[in-house]
C-alpha cells in the first residue's frame, strides 16, 4: 500500500495539514481560545473521568469544524462568543464520534497516537464517547436561542444515522454512488453544514445567507470526506498517523472504488468484487492500484473539486471581506490536497 | 444460582413488574400516549435505521421514568403535554444507555428478548445507542424553556460518567460503600431525579418543591438500583428475562456483596476476594449464598427501604392528591419487591 502511493504524498501528511491550517491564520487567536476551552472541558467531569476526556479531546485533529464556524462568523458579521461556543460543541461531538468510530473500525492509531480503544479497551471507549456526546449537547443548551441547540442535536442525529447506514452497506457491491453521497452527507458533512449554517445564524444573517452557508458547509464537508476516502487508499501510513486501507478491509466502498466498479466490464467487476469480499492485504493493494490506474481516483478527485468550486461560488455571494477570502482559501487548500491524488 | 434463590421469587418477575404497574393506574391514559409517542419516534429516522430504533424502544421495560415524570406532574399541578414530552425524552435516553450497557456487559437477553448486540452485533449497537441518544437530546430542545433541556443533558452526562466510574472500579475490592452510592446515583438515579425534578419544574412549582421532588427521584432511583442489584444476585433467571449473576461475573461489586466484605473477618474476606476475582459460575453461586446467609442482602434491603421511607416523607410535603398517593404507592410497591429479598 505505502509503496504504491508514496509519490502522491511526498510532502507528507503534516505538510498537508499545514496547507489547510494556512487558511486559519485569520482566526488563529480565536482558534487558540477554542483550543483552551476544549481542553478545559475535562475539568467539568468527575476527576475519575477527566483523564479520558482530555486524551480524547487532544487527539482529535485539525479543528476544521471550529475553523469553519469562526470563518463563517467573520464573513457574515463578527466573530462573537457564541461562535466560540459553537466551535467547542461541534468539536466535542466530532471527538465523540471519532472515539466510537475507532471502536467500530478496530483502529489502533489516530493521528499517530494510540486510540482510546487501544489504550483502555472498548468498554471505556463506548462510555467515553457517550460522555463527550452528552457533555457537548449539554453545552449546546447554553445558547439562549433554542434553535441553535436543536440544529446541533439534529446534525448529531444525522451523523449517527449515517454511520449506521454505512455499516449496513459494508461489502454491499450494489451500493450506488448516490447512496455513497447520502451516507457521507449524513455521517460527515452534516456537522460541517451545521458549523457554517449556525455561524451565520448566530450573526442573525438573512435566511438566504444562512441557507447558502449551510449548503457551503455541506459541499465542503462532502469534499472533505472524499479527500479522506482517497487518503485511505493512497495515503502514506507513517505520515497519515493511522492504518491505511482500512476502508477496503472493512468493506466500506468509497468513491474511487465505486467509480471503477461502475466503469468495469462484467469480468473485471467480478474480479474486483471477489477481491473486495476477500479483503486481504494483497487484495487491498490490488484494489488501490486499480483505483489509481483505472481512473477511479481521478473521478473522485474531479467530484471533490467540483463540490469545492460550487462552495467557492456560494462564498462569493457574501460581502468581500478577509474572512470570505479565508473560506475560499480553505476550499482552495482542500482542492490542492485532493488534487495530489490525481494521476500525474 | 436459580436453585439458591427461587424461594425469593415465587411469584415471578412478571408479577413483580405488575406490582409496580399497579401504581400506574392513575396515569394509564397518559402512559399509553407516551408509549405511542415512543413507538412513533422510529418514523423520524431514515427508513434504513427505523427498524433498529423500534426494536430498542419496544424492549426497554416498565416505563418507570415516564411514570415518575407523570405522577409528579399530577402531584404538583396538572399533567400537561410537556410532561409527556419529558417522559418520551427520558425513556429514549434510558433505552440508549441500555443498548450500550448490553454491549459492555456482553448480555444476550433483556426482558426475555435478544439484546441489540445479540441480534445485530456490537457495531450496529454502538451506533444505535448513539442514534437514540442524539434523537432524545434533539427532542429535548423542543422545550421552550432551555433550562429543561439543559437539566436533561446534564443528567445524561452524569449517567455516562457514572458508567465510566463503575467500569473503572470493577473488581476493585477496596470500593467503599460511599463510592457505590456515588456510582448508582450517577448512573441510575440521576435520570429518575431529572424525571421528578422536571415534572415539578414544568408546572412552575416553587423552588423548594422542585428541590424536594429532585431529592425524591434521587432516593427512589437509588432504591431502584439497589433492588436491581439484589435481583441480579437472587432473582429468577427465567422470569427476570436476563442472565443473572452477571454483576459478580463482571466484577461489579454491589451493595449486598460490599456489606459482607465489610462485615467479614480478614480470613473470610480473603476467601470472598479470591472468589470475586475468579468469578466462575460456582464462585458466583458461593458469593450469592454468602450474601444471603451473612446478612449482605438484608443490609441492602434495609438500605433500600430506608431510602424509600425518606422518599415517601418528601412526597408528604405535597398537597394531598391521588397523584401524591400514587407516588407513595410507587415507593411502597418497590419497598415490597425489595422486601422479598430479605431472609425469611
Amino acid at each position: 500500500m505505502v509503496r504504491v502511493v508514496k509519490s502522491f504524498t511526498k510532502a507528507g501528511q503534516q505538510a498537508q495539514d499545514n496547507r489547510i491550517k494556512q487558511s486559519f491564520e485569520l482566526i488563529n487567536t480565536q482558534l487558540y481560545s477554542v483550543e483552551e476551552r476544549i481542553r478545559s472541558q475535562a475539568r467539568e467531569f468527575d476527576p475519575a473521568v477527566d483523564g479520558y476526556i482530555s486524551y480524547a479531546c487532544e487527539s482529535s485533529g485539525k479543528r476544521l469544524r471550529p475553523a469553519l464556524a469562526l470563518l463563517v462568523g467573520g464573513a457574515t458579521g463578527n466573530i462573537c462568543p457564541g461562535h466560540l461556543d459553537l466551535a467547542v460543541v461541534l468539536e466535542l461531538i466530532h471527538a465523540a464520534t471519532l472515539v466510537h468510530d475507532d471502536i467500530i473500525d478496530g483502529a489502533d492509531k489516530r493521528r499517530g497516537q494510540p486510540t482510546a480503544n487501544a489504550k483502555w479497551g472498548n468498554t471505556i471507549s463506548v462510555l467515553l464517547g457517550d460522555c463527550l456526546f452528552a457533555h457537548a449537547l449539554k453545552l449546546s443548551t447554553n445558547f439562549s436561542n433554542g434553535e441553535i441547540s436543536r440544529r446541533i442535536a439534529s446534525a448529531a442525529s444525522d451523523v449517527c444515522s449515517g454511520e449506521i447506514i454505512q455499516t449496513q452497506r459494508r461489502f454491499d457491491l450494489k451500493l450506488a454512488i448516490g447512496d455513497y453521497y447520502k451516507i457521507i452527507e449524513m455521517k460527515t458533512a452534516a456537522l460541517f453544514a451545521a458549523a457554517a449554517e449556525l455561524g451565520a445564524f448566530i450573526n442573525e444573517a438573512p435566511p438566504e445567507v444562512i441557507a447558502a452557508m449551510k449548503s457551503f458547509g455541506m459541499k465542503f464537508g462532502t469534499a472533505y470526506q472524499i479527500y479522506d476516502d482517497c487518503l485511505d487508499i493512497a495515503g502514506d501510513e507513517k505520515n497519515a498517523g493511522k492504518t491505511l486501507g482500512s476502508d477496503l478491509r472493512k468493506g466500506k466502498l468509497t468513491l474511487p472504488i465505486l467509480h471503477i466498479l461502475n466503469a468495469s466490464t462484467e469480468a473485471q467487476r467480478q474480479g474486483l468484487s471477489a477481491a473486495i469480499l476477500r479483503g486481504s492485504g494483497g487484495d487491498v493493494e490490488t484494489l488501490a492500484v486499480a483505483a489509481l490506474r483505472q481512473g477511479g481516483m481521478a473521478a473522485a478527485v474531479a467530484a471533490g473539486r467540483k463540490l469545492l468550486g460550487e462552495a467557492m461560488n456560494l462564498a462569493c455571494e457574501l460581502p468581500a471581506t478577509k474572512y470570505r477570502e479565508g473560506l475560499r482559501d480553505l476550499c482552495a487548500s482542500l482542492g490542492d490536497l485532493i488534487g495530489r491524488f490525481a494521476m500525474e
